[in-house]
Parts: C-alpha cells; sequence; structure tokens
C-alpha cells in the first residue's frame, strides 16, 4: 500500500472515509467524469458530420480521439484550472484540442463549436448518468437475482413480522425476501426508466442557438441537437435546458430511490442480523481485531449509512433546480456537479453492496421458527380474536389475552373455553398455519422478477 | 378578524408563518386527512361489498356516511389523542363507527375488519395525494395559459440572455416566458403521471393479508386489494407496500419537482422585477405601510420560499425509505406523514402562487431593449467573434473587444476595419439580430402547450 | 371528539400527522407566535418610555394590553391576510391598534414607530425562542432526573455493549443510561447557553435605524435597541442583524442538538425493547386492537421519527442565512419561519416525549445478563487476547477462539491451556469482572448532574 | 497537465465537479485524514509514556515516526481495503506499526493497545477538525482585514437599502461591507469556540475502558484520557462519547455557519454586480472564451454554490447523532466521515473563496449613488412621511405619493405643500441625510473587528 507518487500527486479524496464508495463509485469518478467531458465534445465533430457541416475525417479522428486512453490527464491540475472559470470545461478545452490536433490539425478546429461550456458539461453528465444507470441496473440485477433464490428457498419458512419493534403476528422468511426483491426491482426499473428519458444540452451561449445560427445557418442549427444527442445515446431534447433542470431532477430522484431500496433491506438484515435475533447470518462479515468472535454486517451497516446520505443529495438537485435563475444560474448550477456525483456514486457503491450482502446472505429457518414462538403464541391473538369474539365477546377475550401475557399457558386458557370446544384448536393456535397470502405473495414477486429477466 | 372561539379550541397552526400555503394549502389540510381517512374506511366497506362479502347495504351506508360533513369532528382532540397509539386511525375508528352506527348498525360491525391502521392511513394519503395533484395540476394549467399568452406577445421582443449575473448575448422575453413554460408543463406531466399510478394498500398486520384470509378465505382475500383500490380510483397494490415505500417517494418527487419549476419561475421574475432591472412587474405586489412606493413581488418571493423548503420534505421520504425496517418501521413510517403533508401544501401554495404571478405579469419590452444596449453593444461580442476572427485573427480580435470594454465606441472599431469592408455591419452589430432560434423555440413551447390543451 | 365550529373556523393543521408535536407542541403554535408579536410591538412602547421619548402612560397601557388574552384573534383570517404582504405582522397591527386604542388611544398611536415588521418578527422569534428553550429545558430536567435514577439503581447491572449490531464485550445497564443521561443534559446546556445569546432586532427598513434618527434624533435612537431588548429580556444587538442570520441558524443548531439526543435515547430504548432483547420495557406502550398483546414503545417511536424530521429543518435555517441578500431577503427571510417553528414544536415534543419515556421505563437486569451468555463466553474474548496472547501467542489464541466459535466450551477450551493453569479462571472468564470503569463512569454523569441541579 | 501515473494510481476524486474545494480543500484531503491517524495513534503512545506505562523511548520513536512524510501511502489501496472491515483503521494499522518497526521494534508493539477503531477515527476527526478550523480562521481574517478597509473607505457613501428586490430606504455601501464584516467575523468566533472544545475519544470498545483496566489498572485507565488528550492539544473527554456526537454535531454547525456567512457576503456581492446594478466589481473574474467581455464573479458564485451545499451536509451530522444506537452505531457513524470531510472542505473553500473576493472586490461609490436616484427620490418617502403625516395627513400623503409613483416630480409635489414652507427641503428630499446610524454601526463594527486582532 505504498506508492511512488510526489506529493503534488496526492488525490484528493480516495473514498478513505466513505467505504461505501470506496470500490464501486469508481465508475462515477473524477477520471469517468474527463472521458465522458472528451465524449460530449468529441461528440459535437461527429454531429457537425452527420448535419453535413464538417467533413467526414473529423468524424474519424474524432473516433479515434476518444479510444486513446485519458490516463494521462493530471485531474488535480485541471480541478485546480477549473477555479478561476468555474468549470471544468475551459481548461479542459486545450488539453482536447491539442490531442486532437496530433491526429487530425483540422478536426481540431472543429472543437466546441458554437457550444457554451454548459452545454458540455450537462451532456457529458447525462451521459454519465445513463453509464452509471447502466452499472447500478447490473448490480440490482445480481441482488435481485439471489432474493429470488432466497424467496423461493424459504418460501414457507414461517416466521415472526415485527412492528414498531415488537412481535405483531406470523409471516414468512420467503416474504421478507420477496419484499426485498419487490423493492429493488422496482427501483431498478426506475431507474432505467428515468436513464432511457436523459436528453443531451444544446443551446449555445443564452440557449438560443445563436452561435450555430451564425456559424451554419437557421436550419442546421435546428437540426444539430437531435444529431448530437443521437451520436450519444441521449434523447434529443426539447429545447435547451439549462434552466430548466428537470434532467438532474428525474436522474437524482431515481439514483436515491435504489439506494432507499438498498437501505430497506440492509436495514432488515442488520436487524434479523443481531445477535438476539440471529435469523440472517452475512457471508463476510467484517473481522474485529479485538474481538475475533465478532462477524459483522458490514455490508449491511454500510448501505444503511448510504441512505442516510443519498436523500439530502437528491434535496440539493431539487433546490438548484428551484434557483436557476437568469439564463445559467450564480451558483446553484455549480451545486449540482458534485451532489449527483456523489449520488452517482452512492448508488453504485449501495448496489454492489446489496449484490455482495445478498448473494452471502443465509436465512436461518430454525432460528426463525424459535423467535415466532417467543411470545408463548401470542403472535395469533390477532387470529384468535377473530375466531374467539363472535364466540366468547370482547370483553371475555380481552381477558383471555391479558391472562397469557400475564404468563398463563394460552393453549391451556383457549382449550378451558367451552365455546372453543368444536374448534381445530391445533390449526387455530399455530403460527404457521396464520401466514396468509405469503405464499401467493411469493410467487407473484418471483414470477414478476422472472418478466425482468432475473433467474435465481 | 376576531372569534368566539374558546382557548382550548385554539388550532395549533394556522399557516400564519408559511404565508405562501396560508390559502391555498387548505386542500391537504387536517381536515382533508380525516376526509381521506374516512374515504379510506368507507371504500373498503364498498370492497366487501364489492366482493360479495357484505350485504348491499353496507354499501349504501358507507356512501350515506361519506357524505355527510366532517366538520364536527375536534382535530386537535383527534390529534392528542392520536400521541398514545402513534398514529390518528385508532381514535378515529370510533368516531367513525358511532357515525356509521347510526345510519346502520350492521354497517358499522364492518368497519376496519382485518385491516391495519397502516393499510387506512396509507391508502387515505395516496388518495389524498390523488386529489391534491389534481388541483396543483389545475393552478399550473393557469400558470401555462398566462405563460402561453406572454411567450406569444413577446415572441420577438429582444432582451438580454443572463448568465453568471452578467449580460451574456442576446434573446428575447419571449423565450424567457417559453422556459417557464415548459418548465411548469413539464412538472405538471410528471405529476399527474406520479399520482396516475399510486397504489391502494392493503396488507393486514403484517403484510400476509392473513386477517382477510382468516375471516373471508384465501381467494376473496386474494381479491381485495384489487376491488378496494377501485373504489378509490387508486391502482391495485402489486403487493402490500408497508416497508416498500415507492408510492411516497414518488409522490414526493413529483411534488418537489412543481415545487422546483415554480421556484425557477419565480426566481427569474424576481430578477426582472428588481428596481435597476424593470423588466417585469408584478400585478398586486406587497404594499408597505413605511415606504408605499415599493410595489414587492410578494408572490414571487413566496415561491422562492416554498423552493427552499420542498427538496429538505422530498429528502425526508426518501430517508424514511431507505430506513423502513420490520414489517412497520419505527420512526421512518411516521416521520412520513407530515412530510408529506407539508410537500402538499407546498406544491399547492407555491403553484396557486405561480398562476396568480404570471396572471399579473407584465413584460416591459422597452426597458429590456435598453438593457440590452447597457454593455455598448459588446453583447453582440459573440457573433463578433464568429465572424471576426477568421477575418482578422484571434489577437486582434481580442484587442478590439478589450479597446470597447475600456470605453472606446464598438461600432467605430469595427467600422474602421479594412477586412470588415464587406459585412453588413447594421446587422452585425444589431443584438436583435442574434436572437437564434428564439422564435422557434417559443413557437414549440406554445405548440407543446396546446398538446396538453393549455389555450392562453 | 366532536365541536361546533363552524366549517370556516376549521383548524388548518392540529397535528393530526404529527403525532410527536400534537400535544407538547403547543407552545409553539401560531397562538403562541401572535403572542409573541403583541409582545414585541408592546415592548418597544415599553422602550420608549424606557427612553424618556413617550409619555409613562404609554407603559401602563402596553402593560394592560399584553395581560389580556389573545385568544379573541381569528388565525386562520390572519394567516390569510398574511399572504398580500408577505408577513403576519402587517395585518396584525390594525388589530393591535385597535385593541389598545380601546385602552388608551394615544397610547395606540405609538404602535410601531419607526420599526419594520422584520424588527417584529425577528424579535418575536427570539422572544418565543427563549420560551420554548425554557420549557424544553424543563422537559430535559425530568428526563434527566429519571436517568439519574436508572443509572444509579443499575449502576452494576451487566449487560452486552453491541457495536455494529453485533455482541462486543461487556458493559452495565447502568453505564448505557449514563451515557444517555449525559447526551441530554449536554444538549440541555447548549440550549440554554444558545438561548441565552438571543438578541432583539431593531434596524429600521434598511438596517439603519434612520426612522429612529428620524423620529427620536440619533442618540435616542442609538440607545433604543439595548432598551428594547432589555424589555424582552433579550440581549442588547450589536447592530441590527436582519440578513446576518447567526441568531437563528444557533437557536435551531440547538434545538436539533436535543432532538439528537433524545433521538439517541429511543432509539437505544427502541432496540432494547425488541421482543428478542427485551432489557428495556415502556410503561405505558401504544395497544394495537387487534394485536392485544403487543406493548409498542410508542414514545420511542415517536422521538425517532422527531430526530428524522429535526436535521432538515436546522438545514433550511443554514441555507436561509447564506442566501441572506440585500437588506432583507426574497424569500430565504420567509423560508426560515415555518422550518423554526416546526423545529421548535419537535424539541418540545421530542423532549417531552423523552422525558414521559424515562420516567416510564424499566431496565430488566435478569434479561441483560441472560442476553450477556448468549455468546457462550465469548464476549470476554478480548480481555482473553490481553491476558492470554501474552502466553501463548496470536495464532494459537486464534485458533482457540475459532473452536469455541465453532461451538467448543470456551471455559474447557481455556481450562486446557497449561499456560493458564496460574490464572484466575473463574474472573477472567465473568464477563461481569470485564466491565472496566463503568461504575466510575456512571458515578462521574450523575455528579455532573447533580452539579446541573438534578436530582432522581 | 499531463502526468505519468498509471492508470490504477487514478485519484477517485480530485474536486472536478467541485471548483469551490479544488485548491482550498486539500487541509482535508484523505491524505490529512492519514496523517491525523498516524497523528492520533501516535499520539497514543506518547499518552502511555505520560502515563508512566510505556518506557521513554516509545515517544521519541512515536515522534519521529509523525515528523516522517506520510506520502508513501497508496491511499486508493488503503480506502479499497476500507470496505472489508467498514473503516479505514484497521488496515492503517499494519502500515503503521511496520514504519514504526523499522524505527523502533519495542514502539511498534504498544500501537493501538486498548484502543478501538472508533477512539482513532474520532479523535484524529477532531484533530483534524481543529487543524481545519485553524485554516478557515486565517481565511476569515483576511477577508476580513479587505471588509474592514472598504467599510471605512466607504463609511458614507451613500447607497440604496433593497428589501425583497426593491428600493427601500438609503444606507451606505459601508455599512453594506460591515454588516459583511461582522457577520464573518462571528462565524470565525463561533468555529474557535467549537473547536476549543473538541475533546479526543478513548474508550476502548464498548466504551468501559475495560481494555485499558486490564493492561494496566483502573487508576491509570482513568488517567489515561485526559493524557491523550493532551499530547494532541484536545479537551480531556468528559466521559467516551461513541455514541453521544455533541463533538461532530457541533464542529459542524459551526462550519455550516462560516459556510453561510461566506453566503450571505457572496451574494450580496453578486447582486451589486449584475450588469444593471453594477455598484460591486470584482478583481479576477471567470473570463468566458466565446463572451471575452465578461466579467464573471466566479469566486461570488462559487461560494454560493457552497452555502447551497453545506446545511445538508451538517443536517447529516444531526441525523446521525439522533441515530446513534448501541454501544457503535450500524450505519449512522459511518455516514459523519464524508459529511463532516466534504463540510470542512466547502468551509476551507468558501472562506478562501471570500477572503480573494474581498481582496479583489471595488464598490462604485458613483454608480451607487446614481442608483440610489432611480426612483426619482421616492426612496426617502418613509422620512417624508414621517415628517409630512403630522402636517397633512395620511390621506394626502398617500395621494402625494400615489402622485409621485404615476411620474409627477416628487420635490415638486413637497414644494407645493403650503405646510411644508417651514421645513428644509432640500435636506427632507435629500437620500443621503437619511442614512441614520450607518456611519456609526460602521465604526462599531469595525471597532469591534479590531478587538479580534484585524487590521485593513
Amino acid at each position: 500500500m505504498s506508492s511512488d507518487r510526489a506529493p503534488w500527486e496526492t488525490p484528493r479524496d480516495a473514498g478513505l472515509l466513505s467505504p461505501v464508495t470506496a470500490g464501486a463509485g469508481d465508475a462515477a469518478s473524477d477520471r469517468a467524469v474527463v472521458e465522458h467531458l472528451a465524449g460530449a465534445e468529441l461528440a459535437l465533430l461527429r454531429a457537425f458530420v452527420a448535419a453535413g457541416l464538417a467533413p467526414a475525417h473529423v468524424r474519424d479522428a474524432a473516433y479515434r480521439a476518444a479510444a486513446g486512453p485519458w490516463y494521462g490527464i493530471d485531474l488535480a491540475a485541471l480541478a485546480h484550472a477549473s477555479v478561476e472559470g468555474g468549470n471544468p470545461v475551459l481548461p479542459f478545452l486545450p488539453l482536447l484540442r491539442e490531442r486532437l490536433a496530433r491526429i487530425d490539425p483540422d478536426a481540431a478546429t472543429w472543437v466546441h463549436r458554437g457550444a457554451t461550456s454548459q452545454d458540455i458539461l450537462d451532456t457529458a453528465l447525462m451521459s454519465l448518468g445513463t453509464s452509471v444507470a447502466g452499472a447500478v441496473g447490473t448490480e440490482l440485477r445480481w441482488a435481485a437475482s439471489s432474493l429470488v433464490a432466497l424467496a423461493e428457498a424459504h418460501r414457507d419458512d414461517p416466521a415472526v413480522a415485527r412492528t414498531l419493534t415488537q412481535h405483531a403476528v406470523p409471516t414468512t422468511l420467503g416474504l421478507k425476501a420477496a419484499t426485498w426483491l419487490r423493492a429493488v426491482l422496482h427501483a431498478r426499473r426506475r431507474l432505467a426508466e428515468a436513464s432511457a428519458r436523459l436528453p443531451a444540452q444544446l443551446g449555445g451561449a443564452g440557449g438560443t442557438l445563436a452561435s450555430f445560427v451564425a456559424l451554419f445557418g437557421a436550419d442546421a442549427a435546428a437540426r444539430l441537437p437531435a444529431l448530437y444527442a443521437h451520436e450519444l445515446g441521449l434523447q434529443a431534447p426539447d429545447a435547451p435546458w439549462h434552466t430548466d433542470r428537470w434532467p438532474v431532477t428525474e436522474l437524482g430522484d431515481a439514483l436515491a430511490a435504489v439506494v432507499a431500496a438498498a437501505g430497506m433491506v440492509a436495514s432488515d438484515v442488520a436487524q434479523l442480523a443481531r445477535t438476539e435475533v440471529g435469523e440472517a447470518a452475512v457471508a463476510a462479515g467484517g473481522g474485529s481485531s479485538a474481538m475475533p468472535q465478532k462477524q459483522n454486517p458490514v455490508d449491511a451497516v454500510l448501505v444503511r449509512s448510504a441512505a442516510l446520505r443519498a436523500p439530502g443529495l437528491a434535496a440539493q438537485l431539487h433546490l438548484a433546480a428551484g434557483l436557476a435563475v437568469d439564463e445559467r444560474p450564480d451558483g446553484a448550477w455549480h451545486a449540482e456537479w458534485p451532489a449527483l456525483q456523489e449520488l452517482m456514486r452512492l448508488a453504485l457503491g449501495a448496489s454492489a453492496a446489496v449484490a455482495r450482502l445478498a448473494r452471502g446472505l443465509t436465512l436461518d429457518a430454525d432460528r426463525a421458527r424459535a423467535n415466532l414462538g417467543l411470545t408463548g403464541g401470542l403472535v395469533v391473538s390477532e387470529r384468535l380474536s377473530i375466531v374467539l369474539v363472535p364466540l366468547i365477546g370482547r370483553d371475555r377475550f380481552d381477558a383471555l389475552v391479558a391472562d397469557a401475557v400475564a404468563g398463563a399457558d394460552l393453549r391451556d386458557l383457549v382449550r378451558a373455553l367451552p365455546e372453543a370446544s368444536g374448534l381445530d384448536l391445533a390449526d387455530l393456535l399455530d403460527p404457521t398455519a396464520y401466514a396468509g397470502l405469503s405464499g401467493v405473495l411469493v410467487e407473484q414477486a418471483v414470477r414478476r422478477a422472472r418478466q425482468d429477466g432475473i433467474r435465481p
């Protein structure tokens, strides 16, 4: 873990204090941002060719420039250079032009023609968003795959449903897993939906496309945005959206929804993995040097930390959208970028961690069944009330339950009721016979997952 | 403004410190919540009838009970009674049963059968959400209608585009209005889309529907959720979503997007209405007793206050979703209700205020044209660079602009260029001739609005 | 729970969806706001007298007007009237003048002289803040009192310390309670400190006090702010702080810290009260109609809901402070009011609920001791490693623990070590002998509480 | 801007999308975190010596190890290694031991004895916080120094006070600068106060110090925390605060207050620098390649972006504090780190940017005076009402102002009043004669700044 870097090469942030994103978050790193900035600039060159404005060799040069690695860029220097102009596009342009000039000097003259830095940065972030959404979707697919297997394997394993921390009624381990599955897949669909709508940005300095009109005429200018979007696999914009920020908030909302879904799974697993509960065990728990016996559910803990962080970042984006003044805002636009980037990292990290978590997750049917019995049968009191209250009245029923809560044996109390003589008491008092539609709900969730292409 | 209420009848909150919601927010008041709680409970009775489980007269009684006013309920007492059990459904039930018993004693026995309080509260909030979304949509329609008129009236009125607070390039007043229009309508469509997806909730205490199975058998239990949803005009749920909170976050995100769109319009209007700018004037500005000359853009200010508040509330919902543990969470569920209610109020208030704002808004074409000239023609320097740099080179061009910034007359400087002799200098230096596609963009925005049924 | 109010008298918000504030939050109700608005206006009259500017009878009239009840004000009408001017001070002034005129017509002419609405509203909120801080402090005092008793009673009752959800090392129930105690008292001191610094506001329309200079001369104007603050028990302001909002953010931060401290206690109690853990029992748990056996820790759940909501409100205040532009901001000021009011309500509600929670809390020493044994003695593995690793080396020690984790009896494994023959194995393996300084820490916490005047 | 790093050496985040922190934020970089982690571990060795537990040469070795550069650590690898255990302390320990062993093998055996990873990470963050607070204080001192000069230079330059975006009454440029000065210095004092209270953390795995008792006895264990804190210049903790997170929230609140103060200055400057207003000019505005005439107030824009981001991060810390369950929380602790780090970066970046902004700021007295006249004298209508209403009554006064608003010359209207014949109309209508105590307020602010050691 040592390196030969000179001090000035030190990265500002390697994710040291954000373990949930330390590995998986790299797909939204500054390196990835630079690649998408390059991608956005170079796609504009290809759009010029597609519009018949630039010669065909410009397209070839653009492809060649994009193919080369962008590793050589000193990100820290680029970041510092961004301070003066307020965004990274301005200092990136000479780097790009220089690189392109080495391939094709004429192509280099086409770089950034008519564009404003917001066109490029917005487009790059949408393009990055599409790429991140794909990676997140893949992780969620892995998670769902494991959850399908858990739901099916534990379809009928009885367990207790807890509400407000207390044992409430019976359910199954399978239904718990099926609920996680549904949440994960809903979030996955929503992200896919949002990312499929993301538009490119092309408006020029004031959002009128006047520079493109001046350069190429009104007809060509009107066709450019759609051609540009096409080159990047983005949607053609209705119009420039420099201050109408729905693409940013909708992407952010969908990323936050992914983290929330992962957080819900992780919160449940963390509870089920508690020493006293023991219904869930994680595969590779974080060890403790001082306490070697511990198996910490680290992935669940890290996902929960992401679930505490993501909502504020999504809020940042809505806030910036609501303050998007003039034709380019005086701070609100700039507040979007780091929030969106960190939200992408959290979605990447949380989805990867929930996939690991689900893959290594063991549910303990014996322990779940044992826990179900902890209240001495009172977990079926709702069912008892449905059956007994019509026979013995609410007052006597409440007294009976009170006796059981005080320590009397519930079975004895029920058996002693003359009115209960005709009932199947074994069934009535069996928690596993009061799981409602849990089996059906598991099947439906699995079937829905298969429609999404998920296999265990 | 005096009343005869006894002290104990005092409302806790009349919106005194939240003027943006003081009027319009009533559609999401506690009174409205009670009506939707009643609606959710009574719809369950009708669903029992629809499923063939309850006799037909129960449906009639449910309709009659719903029709009567719910004003008699003492909301403050109900709120206090909610503390003990943690939610308002429990203390509401006896009130509902009593009222129904007066209409039809048998019907009263069907109230809340098999349901858990979360079924009712979640369903009531979704039903309230649909209703609020409708009201917000109507206000946004009014706003859009006024904005269509402004966009068309000022289609070609030149104005300056400002970026990072500074004059950048020309645009038009019409394009400013068209951008507002597009933002408002996009938010309106998103809210309509989200509200059309909202499901009813019906799962029983543990989300297994076991109580309904015990009461009515598995087949009937399986059919009940869709029948229940149908009675309320909500979507049939895939499954109980007690801990899979996407309906809440998606509604919240869409409401926040409405407030952000309104906030963007208001932020622009507040800037344009500044004394020094004067391009926008509001109709009924808030007066000042001490400074009678002031016309404060109060609606814009209030909408901006909403835009600062809404994002945090939407974040609250994502946070709660990510912490939704067990089969009913220990605080996260409870944190949703006030956030969603206040978000509804803000969307109602902000949409109503932006509708008022748009209706009373006057754009001043003369002032806009005058402002466009404030930089002595430098506002067309982008166009000049497109035309002149190829003729005189970047260095000479930069020197020319520097001279103009230092005070020299830009027109004289350009006319003095031998290379510029063949150019149409009047056109080249005319800011109004550099508005790009603004006219086309206005037309497209108006056309899109008409597709949404908006008329000026 | 029915009332005779006419529909139009309906309160907008009775706290129905915010049970945590439904009762205790009334001290920050709109009614309280109106009383403090009146208090702020009337204190200005008394300050005029104190400065020798107004005749003495104005002071008497101000006191008499303040003494009368303000119940007669129709809050809903006042709220609606606030929309036009954007704040409630403007429509409140005629009500106040009318009331005062009935007592002393001359005094009525002194109302609001030279003041701007922000002077009054800011001062009223600081005054309300002081009052709320006092009420919160009282509740926290009750909570602390109960926690002192718990800490002392359970000083040496062994329990398990849990980290990342897993059993880690031994501790005591007393230390858990002492940690809660310390958190609550620290938050109480911080709130008292913050509230003791709150200044009055008096600057006139532009923060120059020009109106007071024009009315009374520069000397009197310079003395007025301190005299005004003195009348309200607030601090004399350094200068007008219309756009320097530290008083608002510091109050908000301290209120949020109170809610966080309560939230930490509640989060612990909710975990300890879980059916499987059972180390804590709450007094008056929320019942469930369907599941009569349940004792929900409702107060803990409600406090946790407050802990999820308060941070965003405090953030609102910092956001508004950072956007406080011009001499009165265009929305940021307005966004403060509802956030500060709701934060006050949450602090009131959470402190009252944590006081109730602590008062009714029972810690179960037997259950705690039983839980401590759940890992078969491995909970002392840290101590074992301290003692045994020097004797047998890290490798053999790790192997020994691995055997115990796999099911072997830890005591047997240790007893079988030749190197351990000289050790007091009973002590070494006794979890209750590895509680460190827990007893001392309990005593210190209790002693510190006594210094704050807390008694059990 | 190219580098020779291999791809795998790529930093995850160089601040590319966060220009406000790109330069100044390095003091809170991951590198700085590692240095403070090392500092926290090594201080524990020195505390062992101070307590008489370890031999003196351990202290020397600790100093020598701290002195060496920590650049060799591969941060990215360390970050990746943090994922498994959930925090960076565990993988850092072998690196530290190895380095220390090269200096003094015996000293290496003392590393981390008795400590838990939270002891080290919490302490390191407090130590980093102290260091960052110092750096921020220095930047704010520079900012204040420039603001003192501006306030004094423009003490009596008339300007307009704007409320709700509209011209309200006269003020001075000096008072604007004095208000910025006061805000900046208040925030600086608060941060210094908060950072002076930050405690070290030392509690062992469960917060009982049991490991230290086992290693060194109860007396030594009781003395260790204060000795440890002393080595780092931190406060001795009252008790372990693993779950009582006031040190984190109070530091966070104070950092957020710094950003808000900077944001308020920047928001004002951004408004005053608008092309139409022109009362402020920034030194080194961000240029625009396409629009060479623009001088963007980039520092103000970047500070405003920080002001939109910081509140949510401070909220994160309160949220984590309220969810601090058990003896080490399952995600809430982990959510603190990145929020605190980014908040430090924002405070560093915003304070540096506001210092640059203030240093390069020019206020234009001529333009301010010209703007003051834009409403044709109506800016003194408040003063006119104070003087004229007693003479001519409210109705006639309102009519007079209405005439002036409609275009009549205010001076003529006033001169035409018979009742005004005895008044000094030149003075009465002179905006510069209605600046109230602005001069005095400037002097007081400057005097207060001098007490803090600020010189222009």
